[in-house]
This record gives structure tokens, C-alpha cells and sequence, in this order.
């Protein structure tokens, strides 16, 4: 299918919990400084052009607040790279509810499947005030829209923070054209079910509002239309969930990475210099399997962790040839049990280097301090990258490594990860759970012969960037205006 | 459909892992007492006659092998009411393995959607042991049923312990006809899928070697055949599973409660005496909402005290009026996990009290001591039953209280219970993780009009009681037979 660009004339609002600006203030006077991020929203949106679109997005912080606050929310172009940026001061009890509260909690969990079901989670007073606040949040972003968009304008939403939007800006505004796009996996029936009746009904519900709901998957696809149909009775088609009289179209577009950032950003100075650290830490001759994630429950770091002991204990061949060069990055460090997880990796990372190490050979290096530039330094070093998550939307680590490994490196990843979709044929596909399956994984990827090596890394690197993130935004809104 | 008695001279093999009859050694000489147990098996198969079948089951304790030695595995008529019972000598360590590191741990977390997915379960070495011991295991119940079958005997195989029986049985003896019964839950394929890979494939061909697989319900029995499809390739069909050039037919026979027995039992002396305590207790007037559960973590008893709870803050003009009678009777307390959860039962109802409760209104009386003749009495004197747990297979006693409640109980019932299938259209239904919802169902309960909760209480016994254990075996033995 020819994409044809889309009409120049046609106004597109984006609408997003996080934006592409962010602000921190310092000095006495409080001097507000922008801070611009990447991503596929941000290169695809710049591709309309710089009047094409406009950004909706929430104040994450105080000082985001306080930036919103002191531009009417309309952020200066010189903030936003000629952007159009509209940020929202939502109250920060409203935003921090919404966000911590249900998001970031209760639907990144259940979606992910993580919840110890016995205990958690408990529906009370505090969720119910929690709830109350997504909607309110929810709320600002349709009205903003509605208040934002012309007539006829294409509204792409994103995610799950914003899941009632579509349904609510839907009513007031029937005349636009509206998206959602899901960048998390989407839970069974069986699992969510596990939400209050009405809060179920209205997340599915919200997303239906929208014309074209799109995911990083078909089985994340599939699985919300499975909820569509078991809890709300709505009849599901070939790419349709129809409900109410009203039919919403249900699309799959697997985000890409991007190649060129990332070929670019990995040749520079700082990242030449961390591979050089690396290297020398690692020490001459070593294999590397590397791994780089947030430390984040789904992202099963641990029981990679465990595999990499089970290799070495049955594989006593490894000792001394091998490094798990394993990156966990905090994340969520405000909740407990990602403490307590945190922790977790940190203590089995150790008790394999005081089991297995020797002198001149640490089997674990272990780095838990975010830096971009050893994370590239780490995909250009790996022989064997480890993406082993319980659950992923889709996993861009899986898409990364492959554009700039310069040893081809193979690819272990979880079955469960979206991206084992588009990549599963070239890569070593195991259960995450699955101690014993993921080691021996690890030493086949290992002891791969270098033409197939090399033959897989080729294949992987082209599915990996096959829809980058431009491709990927103006997919979704060609797709969303029917051309 | 008139269902025709079985053929006298049909043969009937029972298998299952808890036996009719258990063992107990006292006094120098290590004498051997036995007792024996009920249920629909034990009522099923006395009904053939006395010769019409026997009983293979396990031996349970080192008492129990004491027995199953001295008596060379047949166990003496007069320990078994005349009942033909093979109980196996299974090694201590086989058994054990099979039944707790297999059945009850992994096997019950993943049908009942248990676990804490980040980090549990890890499937190490000690798994793959304890994996090796359940294979052993189910092959003494496949070689002790080779054996002892007759030409074209009926089999009759129970439960996730013995899931591997009818695949291995059916190789050995194809002129058999094998049947195997879930009394669990089952799991939607992305849980199943937890397990490792070649477990979960043997787990799901062991019982497609059955001629016909059933269930409590047909929401389990779709789970189960989503599952084939999804990780076998299965082809279901109307009522059936086809693979590999084999068809299993898939069955459901929803257990009843044993009316006769009940009401007898209930009507003792003992019982009697137990309901004037509880009122006495209780205190006269007021309301009682009564649960009876072992403290397993399906159950669900946390949430049903944070409900009451909820209701006594919500709702007020219940304080004094009415009394939480909450029996859990501990359960596999040499887990850490029930043992956590069996403390956080006492924490919840200890705090109840002590914020709500006065001088001559204690608003939760827990018991967790086992006392059957006093569950039987609650069940007379509820005026509302909860039964609230996250997952259940049937819970029968969601069935056993309108059967015999004096008050014509009103049944607050999890929409995740077997049971809701059967009684969900006179039942209070709730989603297990709604504490308002909950609370505001027990409100509901406690409120019905004295006709409208009679009409209801009418109908609940007479679903209850729709296929009492002995037609439940009955119906499993002619279907399989094809009568």
C-alpha cells in the first residue's frame, strides 16, 4: 500500500501524559529551563510540519506547573523547537492520583499481570478517590481538545493514562477523527475482570469512543477486543469492535526503532569511551551477554539473573569466558515492593560473583546508574542480548541492539515481549519463566555459528527498523483518516 | 434424557490421590486404625454395588504406607465398608514432591491465577525434581490401574494430581475407556503458559489421553480447550478436542450438594448445641453474615473482612445490629505464604473489632479452629452467606448453606466462583476485588424483603442441590460409557 502524505491543510492534535518539553527551575527567580525529549510522537509530529499539529500533554512536575502556569499553558516555540505545545497544570493531587494512583499502578499492573492476586489489589476508599481524579484528569485532556481542535481535526490519543479520553471528547465533538493507541500489553478477560465492574466498563468504553484503536500488536489487539466482547457483549469483526450502534476500527502498528538516532547517537565521543570502559572491565576475550532495562517488575531481571547462574553452574565452560553485563536502571523507586525488587537484583547479581568469580573474572557487572551512552556502548559490545520481560507492550531494547551491535549480536528474548511478533523467527525465543529453558538459551546463543550469527543480526536489524517512529505516527493517522 | 443404570458387570476404576479411608498408628505395637471419609467418589461408587469397582489411591502419611504395606496395598473390607481399595505405596519423597511441590504449588497457583508473576514462580532445579517425582508418581497410578483394569473397564481419573494418568494409561491399555475430572479452575492460555513448556504440554496431552475430559463448569472447560488450542494447535470442536489424530470429548457436570446428608447431619445433637453457642455469641436480634472457608489464599477472606468493614462504615445503622461469623480453619501452614495470609486474616478481623466494636456487640467472631458440627450450625443461622473467593473450581459451600439454612440465607457470590454459573440468577453477585462492591451487596443481602430472599433461598437449594454427588458420578461414568 502507497502511504500518501498526509493533507498539509489537516489539522493534528496529539494528546499525551508526558510531552515533549519539560522544565526545571533554579536560581532565586526561579528560572524556568526547557528540556526537549525524543520519541516517536515528537519526530512524527515535527514531520507535519511546524503548524500542522498541536501537542496536548499534562504538567508532570512542579516546575512543569509552574511553567504552564507562567505561559497560559501554551509553551514559547523557543521551549519547544517550534512546536505547538499545549501543557496542562493539572492540580498536582489530581495529576499524582491519575498518574500514580491508577496509571501507573493498578492498569500498568494488571495489564502487565502482576499483581499478587490473593492481596492485591484491594478496591477501596483510596482507589475510589484515585478514580474519581483519572476521570478528572481524563476530563482536562478532552476539554482542552475540544476547546483545541478545528473542525474535522485528527486527535491521535495515547495510552492507557488516557484511556477515558476518546469516549468523552467523542460526545462533545463528534465531528473529529479519533485515536488511541495502546503502548502496553492488554490484559485477558480472566485478569481484567480483576477491575471494579464500572471502572472496566469504562476504560473499554472510553477507548471505543475513538474511531481507530490501535495497538503494538495483534495479540494485544486481540486480547482487547476478547474483553470487548466478554465484558461489555460487544460483537467483534474482522478489525472491528462494534458496540452500541457505534464501530470502532482496531489496527496493529509495531513500533520501529530508529535506526538513524541510533546509529548516530552510538558513533560519538562519550559512547566510544564507555565501550572502552566496558571492554576493559569485561577483559579481553569474554563473551558478553548483555541486558539493559528500568528495573521494572515486568521487565524480569531477576530470573535473567538466575538463568545466567544456571548457565554457569551446568556449563562449567563459561567460567572465565563469559560477563552478564546487566544495566537495571531505577524506576518507581517511590513504591515498595520496586524497592524490594531492586534490592532482589542486586543480591542474586552478588551471590553469583561471590559463588562463580575469581581473580581477573567478575561474572556479573552490574550498573543500576541511568547513562545513556554506556547503554549504547553495551548494544555495540553484546554478543547475546537478554530481553527476557514476563510481559511487554512491545520492547525496544529487542529492536535497538540489533541496528547497533557490531558483533551481530543473537538475540534471546521472551516470547511474551510484543516484539517477539515481528522478531521471533531470527531470535531465540524462551518462556520467562523458564529458568532452565532460558540458560540453555543463553549458551545456544552463545555458541551460534558466525554465518547464522551473522544471517539472523542481518534479518534482525531489518524487521527492528522496519517501521520507525515517523512511519509508525503517520501510519496511525493515515490510518485513522482512511487514506 | 433418562439415564439408564450402568451395567452390573462393567468394571469401574476410581483413581485418585486422597483415598476412601486414612490411617492412624497408635500404641507400642503401632496398631492401625482406620477412618473413612465421604464425598461423591465414595457415595458414586458405593452405589455400583460392592463389587462393581475399585478405589486406587495414594498413601497419603507414613501411616498410611505402614497400612498400604502391612496389607500389600488392598486394604481388609471391614476398614472399608466392603469398598476394593488399592492404596499405592508411593515413596515418601515421590509423594511429597508430586503433591506439594507440583499439584498444590505450582499447578493450584496457576489454575487459580495465584502467583506474584515478577518473581514467582522460578522453575530451577528443585522444580525439575520435583517434576521428575509427579511423572513417577502418575506412572504408579497408571501401572496400578493397568494392572487391575478388566477388558474394556471404565476409569475414572481426579484431578490436577493426576493429570498425566489418562495419556500414559490409554498407551498401556487402549481398550480402556478413560475419563478424567478437574475439580479446580483452569487457566486462560497467557497464564498456562507460565509453566514450562514441555510441563505444560504434557499436562495438556495427559488428559487429552483421556477419552472424555470434564469439568465443574463450562468456563473451565473452555479454558481448558483454549489452552489446547493455543499451545497445542489443537481443533476444538462442538464438545471436543482433536489432535494428533485423537478426539477427546469434553464434558461438564456441575457437583451438587448432598441434600440428605446434609440435612441429617445438621439436624445431631452436636450441631444443635453449636447453634446455641453461636447465638448466645452472636447475640439475640441481631443479623449474621457467615463465610466458612479453609484459609487458602483463593478464598479471599481478607477482602470479605475489608467489605464488612466497609459495610460498617458506610452504613452505620448496622453497628450493633449485625455480626460477621467468619470460620477459617488453617491450611497448608507449612507454606510461609498461608501462614502470612492466615495472620492477616486475624489482623483484619482483631482491627474490626477493636475500631467497631462495643460493649456487647463483638461485629466479627472468627473461629479458625476446624469444627464441622459448628460450621453446619452457621450455616443453619446465617442470614447471609459470603462467598467471595478470587477463583474456585464449584465452592460447595455456596451450595451447602441454602440446603440447610433456617433463615432462607441470602448468598453474596463471587462472579469467579464455579458456582455462580449454576446460582449467579438467585445470588447476590460480586466481583471479589470490589470492596465497595462488596460491602454494598452485603447491604443488598442484608435488606431483601422476607419474600423476595424466600423465593430466592427456594430456588439456590433446588440448584444446589440439582446433582448431588452420587448422580454427579453417575452421569461422569454414562458419559464416558456413552449410555
Amino acid at each position: 500500500m502507497t502511504v500518501e502524505p498526509p493533507e498539509p491543510s489537516g489539522q493534528v492534535l496529539v494528546a499525551s501524559n508526558r510531552g515533549p518539553v519539560s522544565y526545571t527551575r533554579s536560581g532565586a527567580d526561579g528560572t524556568l529551563t526547557a528540556r526537549r525529549g525524543g520519541g516517536g510522537l515528537v519526530s512524527g509530529l515535527s514531520a507535519l510540519g511546524a503548524d500542522a499539529g498541536t501537542w496536548v500533554c499534562a504538567a508532570l512536575s512542579d516546575d512543569d506547573r509552574a511553567a504552564a502556569e507562567a505561559y497560559g499553558g501554551r509553551l514559547p516555540a523557543e521551549d519547544t523547537g517550534g512546536q505547538s505545545v499545549l501543557m496542562l497544570d493539572i492540580p498536582r493531587e489530581t495529576f499524582e492520583a491519575a498518574y500514580n494512583g491508577v496509571a501507573n499502578s493498578v492498569l500498568w499492573f494488571v495489564h502487565h499481570l502482576l499483581y499478587q492476586t490473593p492481596l492485591e489489589p484491594v478496591f477501596d476508599e483510596g482507589f475510589e478517590a484515585a478514580w474519581a481524579r483519572y476521570r478528572a484528569y481524563n476530563r482536562a485532556f478532552a476539554d482542552a481538545l475540544a476547546e483545541e481542535a478545528e473542525q474535522g481535526a485528527a486527535v491521535l490519543v495515547q495510552d492507557y493514562h488516557l484511556a477515558l479520553v476518546p469516549g468523552l471528547l467523542a460526545k462533545r465533538r463528534p465531528d473529529l477523527r479519533i485515536g488511541h493507541f495502546s503502548h502496553t500489553p492488554w490484559a485477558p478477560p480472566d485478569l481484567f475482570r480483576v477491575l471494579p465492574d464500572e471502572v472496566a466498563r469504562e476504560l473499554l468504553l472510553g477507548i471505543l469512543g475513538a474511531d481507530r484503536a490501535a495497538f503494538l500488536t495483534g495479540r494485544w489487539a486481540g486480547a482487547f477486543t476478547d474483553c470487548c466482547a466478554a465484558l461489555l457483549g460487544a460483537e467483534v469483526g474482522e478489525g472491528t469492535v462494534t458496540h452500541q450502534g457505534r464501530t470502532t476500527r482496531i489496527g496493529v502498528h509495531g513500533l520501529g526503532a530508529d535506526a538513524e538516532f541510533l546509529r548516530e547517537r552510538a558513533s560519538r565521543t562519550d559512547v566510544d569511551e564507555r565501550l572502552a570502559e566496558l571492554r576493559e572491565r569485561v577483559g579481553p576475550g569474554r563473551a558478553t551477554i548483555v541486558r539493559v532495562d528500568r528495573t521494572e517488575l515486568s521487565k524480569n531481571i531477576v530470573r535473567g539473573l538466575l538463568a545466567y547462574r544456571r548457565l554457569l553452574t551446568d556449563r562449567p565452560e563459561w567460567h572465565g569466558r563469559v560477563v552478564h553485563v546487566a544495566f537495571a536502571y531505577p524506576s518507581r523507586q517511590d513504591l515498595a515492593i520496586y524497592r524490594e525488587y531492586t534490592a532482589e537484583v542486586s543480591r542474586v547479581a552478588e551471590a553469583i560473583n561471590a559463588d562463580f568469580g575469581r581473580d581477573g573474572w567478575t561474572p556479573v557487572v552490574l550498573h543500576v546508574k541511568d547513562d545513556f551512552a554506556r547503554s549504547l556502548a553495551a548494544y555495540r559490545m553484546a554478543d547475546v542480548a537478554l530481553v527476557n520481560p514476563i510481559r511487554d507492550g512491545m520492547n525496544l531494547v529487542a529492536k535497538e541492539v540489533p541496528v547497533i551491535s557490531e558483533n551481530g549480536a543473537a538475540l534471546v528474548l521472551s516470547r511474551e515481549a510484543g516484539a517477539a511478533e515481528e522478531l521471533g523467527a531470527d531470535a531465540l525465543l524462551v518462556n520467562p519463566y523458564d529458568i532452565a529453558g532460558t540458560a540453555e538459551a543463553l549458551h545456544r546463543a552463545l555458541t551460534l555459528d558466525q554465518p547464522t550469527r551473522a544471517a539472523h543480526a542481518k534479518r534482525l536489524a531489518e524487521a527492528a527498523t522496519a517501521l520507525p517512529p515517523t512511519a509508525w505516527f503517520l501510519a496511525q493517522l493515515d490510518a485513522l483518516r482512511g487514506w
